[in-house]
């Protein structure tokens, strides 16, 4: 090999067989949980217009779209005056029409207005797509990864935000992962800015307080002053902080300091009527209202939910929330939906650090037979045939190797038996069979052979 | 609604739940199979290297590949000259470093390639992914679609052939779908130039004798005599064409005719020996020597297969053969391998044609509750909840909306029972199930009606 190995492109990654068994572990773990409470899987497109794409992510998120070059002459009406003048922006939209999908809420929102008159409300669906950001590569950030979500869209319901917990209660559970379901509701974050007399900048508010956790509180206050906020309202909210590190009468104290403002209010009111839902039922993982949990995107109006795992300091593993006008963006108003999105990635990491996953579920195959010759090499695959039929794999190695090399490729694979079939073995129909792990062997009957790798 | 509804790029789909639950029936039934033959799953990044891409499909290929612009500033680095030059196959090298994938091979040789020290031979992968295109869309063609790869890379033996044709034929009658398995030698169709004095055009040959079924042997003479073949090359072809009609003797025939040829007898010895494997089992479906099947791709050099349905005419289902050099333009050389495709676009149609979708097997959810209010909302959470902890899909409908609603929500979705538990079943602690096909109904306690839904 003189030539210099092929690379990938930054930020992206090929998986192996022994990395995508215990990434399908966790998808089907999602999967078999989402259908079993309606949400039914769709998928859309890896590319979509940029008309689609581009003004809902903020300007960062378009900076961060992938953008794919217009096929056949990209250059057709692009005027010799538009290439002088090097305006990249411009010539960007000239000559890219489509861009990759970038998460899998805003191809929902289009879906949902695409294919309205077919869709039945309120509709759930699930999807567990890759998508693709062009954000600096770093340790558990890549370019490519999978999102795994489900939404609920046409239904106001709390009974939606109970079932969102349910779902991340269970498929944590299953995944034998202990984590924490923070939740809190948009409208209080906003109630709150509209207390400290800045609602118009409830943005800011909510961008600055979703530090808190991070940097600590004496940051948040310097950070909400550079951002202009008042020294009346910071003196507001310190109250509010230190009712957040309590538990005890939250909302009772929360519902006083907010009782003059109205969306404050109704916050308060439905997360007192989401955990009366809630606490009708038993979770395995911890369940709290936390008003300092704030959630970074636009969007979300309503509810929002978060979690984290109480084993590892890893950030978010699962995040959603209540949205109000998702397809608004696209001419559809007033859907109300709610959704969550799994982060497979930081669950694998997870999973790989905790060493919870259940390996001795991926086999690769469970029997190699050994190619002594043409003759045996018959018999043996015959053997396989029958193995295969009774839906246990099993292979025949493909040529006749020395037996050293043949073991080792047994061995490197993990493949728990090997069967040897010489001459006398084939003289009196049967199969000698050795375990690899305790190196002992039996010689065996067909039906004996069968039975015993069942 | 005012705004045009959002569209989706050309040549592009969504797919909705029905489809999918479709298409998961398709791609689940050939991953099994190929997982009991010890080809585990591997996946390969989205994008690309141009280096990896390009001047591998041909000059075709080359631009139909989706290229994706370079984030950031994609000028920097593009002279004024070259952007005034207005050459757009310049420009795209250097405003594009990374396209989409075209197939899943190119990708498969070179991780084999990147991860050659990590890998154990003979290497046994499968690959179900979606590839790109920038063909004009057409009924039946996508400029989104995926392929189901299958490939072992490290050996000759002929073994691996046979594996592939068992894939095959377990594939299409775990589908349900009859076909026929073509099978031809590479070097046979060489031998067969050579015969004709035309070694050299072995590739023009092929590709005009793979349209003998669609154009008839007329017009493929034409074809070979406006490539340039001379008239004796046409007058030694025409028997063969004869041979090729009939099955009897088909072999010996061959070799009779191609014995001059070193590389015709040994694609003539390769197809003996296969069919010697090949004969020693017994298949679901045809399988064919057919020295007409050409197979359009460059890289082949030994046995190609083709799978055509014998219900529907609709062109290869499933094709593949042997590479002995795939690796080879990594720099990795003398790795021979083969590997086979299905092509689930088409199968999909053909099941769908058929009607041979399982469609029982799809459920969305089995039982629908009715929400009456508050109260009786709880009641029906608790048993949706005992439900689902059995594994049985169930949900509430989210808000209290006229029961028609509710029903015709139950209706659309085929959703099989609805659960009314008012008042009266909330007092006798039972609840009422409604068959919708039937529209029978019974009132059942909670045990009888877990029995009930099971």
């Amino acid at each position: 090999m003189a030539q210099q190995k092929p690379g990938i492109p930054n930020g992206t990654r090929d998986f192996s067989s022994e990395e995508m068994m215990k990434r399908n572990y966790i998808f089907d773990t999602i999967k078999k949980i989402y259908h079993k409470f309606g949400y039914l899987p769709i998928e859309t497109p890896a590319m979509e217009n940029n008309s689609v794409l581009l003004g809902k992510y903020g300007e960062e998120g378009d900076r961060l779209i992938f953008k794919v070059l217009n096929s056949g002459n990209f250059l057709k009406g692009v005027t010799d005056k538009e290439l002088s003048e090097r305006n990249k922006n411009l010539l960007a939209s000239l000559i890219t029409k489509k861009g990759l999908r970038y998460d899998l809420t805003v191809p929902f929102a289009r879906y949902v207005v695409k294919n309205f008159g077919t869709l039945s409300f309120p509709f759930k669906r699930s999807q567990i797509q890759p998508v693709w950001r062009a954000d600096r590569p770093q340790k558990g950030r890549y370019r490519e990864f999978y999102q795994c979500d489900a939404d609920v869209i046409g239904s106001k319901a709390l009974t939606n935000e109970l079932e969102m917990v349910q779902i991340t209660d269970e498929v944590f559970a299953k995944l034998n992962m202990k984590v924490k379901i923070r939740i809190n509701n948009r409208k209080i974050l906003t109630g709150i800015s509209e207390y400290m007399g800045h609602k118009d900048q409830a943005g800011a508010i909510i961008t600055v307080l979703d530090k808190l956790e991070k940097i600590g509180e004496e940051k948040v206050i310097q950070g909400l002053i550079d951002r202009g906020i008042s020294p009346q309202g910071i003196e507001k909210l310190k109250p509010i902080l230190d009712i957040a590190k309590k538990s005890e009468q939250l909302q009772e104290k929360l519902k006083n300091l907010l009782k003059d403002s109205e969306i404050g209010n109704q916050g308060i009111q439905e997360i007192e009527k989401l955990f009366q839902y809630l606490n009708q039922f038993e979770f395995k993982n911890k369940v709290v209202f936390d008003i300092t949990l704030a959630r970074g995107l636009d969007y979300y109006t309503g509810t929002i939910f978060e979690t984290v795992s109480e084993e590892i300091r890893i950030g978010s593993i699962c995040g959603g929330g209540r949205y109000d006008n998702l397809t608004g963006i696209f001419g559809l108003d007033n859907m109300s939906g709610v959704g969550i999105s799994f982060g497979a990635d930081r669950i694998y990491d997870v999973l790989e650090k905790l060493e919870r996953f259940p390996v001795k579920k991926y086999p690769k195959v469970k029997a190699l037979f050994i190619n002594f010759g043409e003759k045996e090499e018959m018999y043996c695959l015959k053997m396989v045939e029958n193995l295969r039929n009774k839906n246990i794999s099993a292979e025949l190695y493909p040529e006749t190797a020395k037996i050293k090399k043949q073991m080792k490729y047994a061995d490197t694979n993990s493949i728990p038996f090997v069967i040897l079939a010489g001459e006398n073995e084939i003289n009196e129909q049967k199969y000698t069979i050795k375990n690899m792990q305790s190196g002992k062997q039996t010689t065996l009957s067909a039906n004996e052979l069968m039975e015993y790798l069942k």
